[in-house]
């Protein structure tokens, strides 16, 4: 058997890097060799992800660029926007092989990083270059990459949804509206009076209801399907669960769409993708996507309904904003760009009930 | 002072009957005389809604006319949809005043029974005479009505919300989206598979994503207050908390909005309204409408953000579903209709945290 | 009418301090007229309190003894234990009649304050004099009180459901366990890696498992009517709601007790107590007490089951541990206090559902 | 490459059963032959437990002893309690090897149905030579077993920390108290009132507190340790959560317990029982036992603290009820019973958050 491959984790003690590490623990092709974190230095991993327990006794070290570029042979980068720029270019130069799960790398365009991000982008050579990490859309691409952008939650579950529609140009590009709703994970580790259970439990919260930032992302990759400017009106809600992001996607179309053509623009557009699956039932608690089912899996579950009277075709997507949202789509694209079956460690099904 | 004004419940073992209670038992000016509901005949009221222990010890009874007519001057039908045709129009012909808090008496158009409830309305000619119960628009026809229908929790949620923007003829008719968020007690004391606590728990569960019934109500409302045909494209999600609607409404203008002229619109269109709050801060938890803090409460909260990227007016709106969305509301037109303060019962803040 | 008497409350941005912000502003014989609070000085309470939107534009103020005695009647002081001891002796100097929430006053024992507080306390004989703020058993003692230290909110839970039986003398002292599971509200607005929305939901967390510090209430109060020392084994878990506390006391005795026997001692305990609640039915959702419905309300529901076989009592407390746990119960001693009636602003019945 | 096992299920439509399914699809050793329900019969798996889509094309069939018989390798029956009495028997007789998930063979003592299950036992001989179906305690019995009954899940969780205790005669037999805590998915699939997600959310709902019958169970295996009489005093509750038990263990000793001596007990009782983590941790969310980190996986977890007042010793004790509780547990047996390696299947690490 083949050595293991070599992972460094940059950013482990957030929920992206742990769920990263989740993953790898029982991987067959890798081994944890690096997981980084300026706040948790010296700590078990298990001490701020206790689902590892027993799994590992790997302890958290500061961030160094030469013990990454030593003892790794491919690198997650999973640290707040803004700070990967200063991360990426350094350890790219080694020939490290690096997904950033940050959006420093997702936008083409460097004056969108003005626009959404509020700062310059000082490599914009290097956006050009990088793949947008969704497999089923650049899975060539990203074989053969050695830098990948990997998407933000709430883009990869929109735009999977939407991309069939906006290649075939059937709907109207000026109303299309995605109505999110996301657990409190999507948010991060940083405890705030917004994150505090009291305040957090039990909300329906909009937060950021215009201009959210993950709209550039969306728009980038859907009118580069469509051919044209495609927009976007995207409106995010905090709501009380922890896992789980549905994108309730409203769109509206000339002329007359039936189901069957509905269905045949997805299964076209999605020839051999494991991880997208089709739910549209007639009876069944799993009628619709429901990311309640997801937790832990890296499906990105898709269902639709026409309605006649508005001539509005509904698109309903779910995923787990951690798995399929984050780590789950990250570790897939590492697969293939090692060359490993894509599906490797990304197995589970998911729980029923919880 | 007067004697209290005697109140009978039909179908009071159910949430809207029980919250109407749950009001009426600490209201200065009534009194609870009959409470009914063929399950639980003879039981003791707390035994199911046990909040109400040490509050009153009032058994259910069965439904009878005469004991209505005989003990009564004021009746809430909280039945079914398709039970209150059958039992209204005897209550009627006697004289006593009567809130149906069912769809029955809703819509206008007879036709629409057939096209939305599947049945034909025998009742043609009351259902013109029928006092739309929404306070805060129709509050003169209220207080000299004596029958009135008291609308749909997603209904007024949403109403309230466009209402001054329909009057005002400043969006598209033909675009506009309510994405709503809902609680299960929205959907009645009926056990079933899909509101068993480990199937429904953690859902975000879109459920007739398309051509749900409380569309015809909305429609109806906005196109009489537009003097034209108003559409919207409804889809209501199951969430995971008991009480609480957010409508969350996407609009678009062809011109340009200003925040000011839409505060405006919202400040001249509801002058002497208690129980319409404008929430829109800039910091805070409270900074956009939450149904969170509005359990027990009869508030209709109201915010709203201009996106000047897509000219789209976001309108949000979120009720107590058993309150303003029901039995609060009904209370409130109760007030009214008995010439009472018409607050009186229903001041109630809300708690938080909760 | 009588002038409102002017309420003051140190600590107003706490959960406990908005509590009482919230009874109070529907209080028909009081008047809000300070509301402190150092961290949001100069914020409208409902930016931190955003039920009470509409219900006052009172601002937070910092805290001065000046401001204080200059303009209220009565004072609660809702500030972290340890820093009651600060503030409490300058204005109780004034002739203000006050009500401390904290911990500092609630032990007779200054020793205790070492042995469980850790510090020394510095009015060793002010505590001899404070009322312990439980009017079911201290009512006259309270109504002609100056200083009341409320209690802590399992203690209190715990202390009505012991008490007839520790008076009685018919358990076995040694051998008493309170197991407590409690919302995130009693652990306060500090938000903190553990009350971050995505690890405190969901858990069945056991905290400060053994030597909790309301152990020394409780045992205190039970003692002082057992006539001898009476101990518990008491273990606190963090729930997954925001509000509620149930106490689970396993209890056992030598004697065989019966069903009429434990009725009686808690009739006979609580005569005149229109907060106290006997739960115990035979069907129902309200079989047994159940904090779920309690929310706003300021019962405490009290339940029992004789376990045959093991000679257990066991007993079965439920609270809002905000109201009669905190602010609810303060309220209530308020009331006797000033001579009002005793339920005055505490008739909420609470929700159902919720 | 062997050929793989054939796995019947005998009641698959439950959430045992559909968590067995679960496991097995990416069991690597076996194949899913028969999944039995009659509510189902005909339908594709995955509608019922919609997690199971694309992972398995099985449709449920009526459970036929032929069946069964001639196409399957290994049973599983996971029907309700008193009719597996009635299934059993009929496979046990043809060789296959079967593990009951119900409680129908648990007991020893034919007697103890009488009294606790209220059904004479039709196979009183059958009992003695069933195993009890903990590897950690019979790991050699069940290897060469042909039958074996899977514990309660709250009784395997409590057994599992107080096994060794009860060996080693250190703490008080009649004072043990299982405080135990529950969420909604061990009360199976069948909605009720009591299910209803409106009245079941939020709770914390003692059910069944005092003679529970996983009372039994408990009681005869911590006898068999002792070689004496053991009683349990258990009073479970329904809290707000699908998955997940912690057990709150109170027990009491004569003698002083020293941390080191409990540590010791504990370890020499399980030297190789890879599902068992200790949990005891100065610093961290995991701390302490808690199952919200153990959806989905097979580990018990075990916590303890000295409660040196009151010569308490507090054992702490999690699971998810579907795993280590049922499902887990029983694809353990299942794995010991057929030869292959005891974790087979059984090695997700659980997620955090969630």
């Amino acid at each position: 058997m083949a050595d293991p491959i070599r992972i460094g984790i940059v950013g482990a003690s957030g929920y992206v890097g742990g769920e990263i590490l989740r993953i790898l623990v029982n991987h067959p092709k890798v081994s944890l060799a690096i997981a980084t974190s300026k706040q948790y230095k010296d700590e078990v991993v298990y001490r701020v992800h206790p689902n590892l327990r027993s799994f590992t006794d790997l302890k958290f070290s500061e961030p160094k660029v030469d013990d990454l570029t030593s003892n790794c042979d491919f690198v997650f980068t999973a640290v707040p926007h803004g700070q990967a720029i200063r991360i990426v270019p350094s350890l790219l130069g080694t020939g490290l092989k690096i997904i950033d799960m940050s959006a420093d790398y997702r936008l083409k365009d460097p004056v969108a990083y003005e626009h959404w991000y509020k700062f310059t982008h000082p490599q914009a050579d290097l956006l050009q270059s990088t793949v947008f990490g969704i497999p089923e859309i650049y899975r060539e691409e990203i074989k053969s990459a050695g830098f990948v952008a990997n998407p933000g939650c709430m883009a990869i579950t929109s735009i999977l949804a939407l991309a069939p529609f906006a290649k075939a140009r059937i709907i109207d590009f000026e109303h299309i509206v995605v109505d999110a709703k996301i657990g409190s994970s999507g948010g991060g580790t940083k405890p705030t009076i917004g994150t505090h259970h009291a305040e957090r439990y039990g909300v329906m919260r909009p937060y950021k209801p215009v201009d959210h930032r993950h709209t550039a992302e969306i728009e980038q990759e859907l009118s580069k399907l469509a051919g044209e400017d495609v927009k976007i009106s995207m409106t995010p809600h905090a709501m009380n669960m922890v896992r789980g992001i549905l994108c309730t996607i409203h769109c509206f179309s000339e002329e007359r769409l039936t189901v069957p053509q509905v269905w045949r623009l997805l299964r076209d557009f999605y020839p051999n993708s494991a991880f997208i699956r089709y739910v549209k039932d007639k009876k069944g608690m799993g009628r619709y996507p429901d990311p309640k089912i997801l937790s832990g899996s890296n499906f990105c579950d898709i269902g639709f309904e026409i309605d006649e009277r508005m001539n509005r075709l509904l698109l309903l997507s779910a995923t787990d904003n951690l798995m399929k949202g984050a780590a789950g789509n990250g570790v897939q694209c590492m697969n293939l760009m090692l060359g490993l079956e894509e599906r490797e460690g990304l197995e589970f099904p998911g729980l029923h009930p919880i």
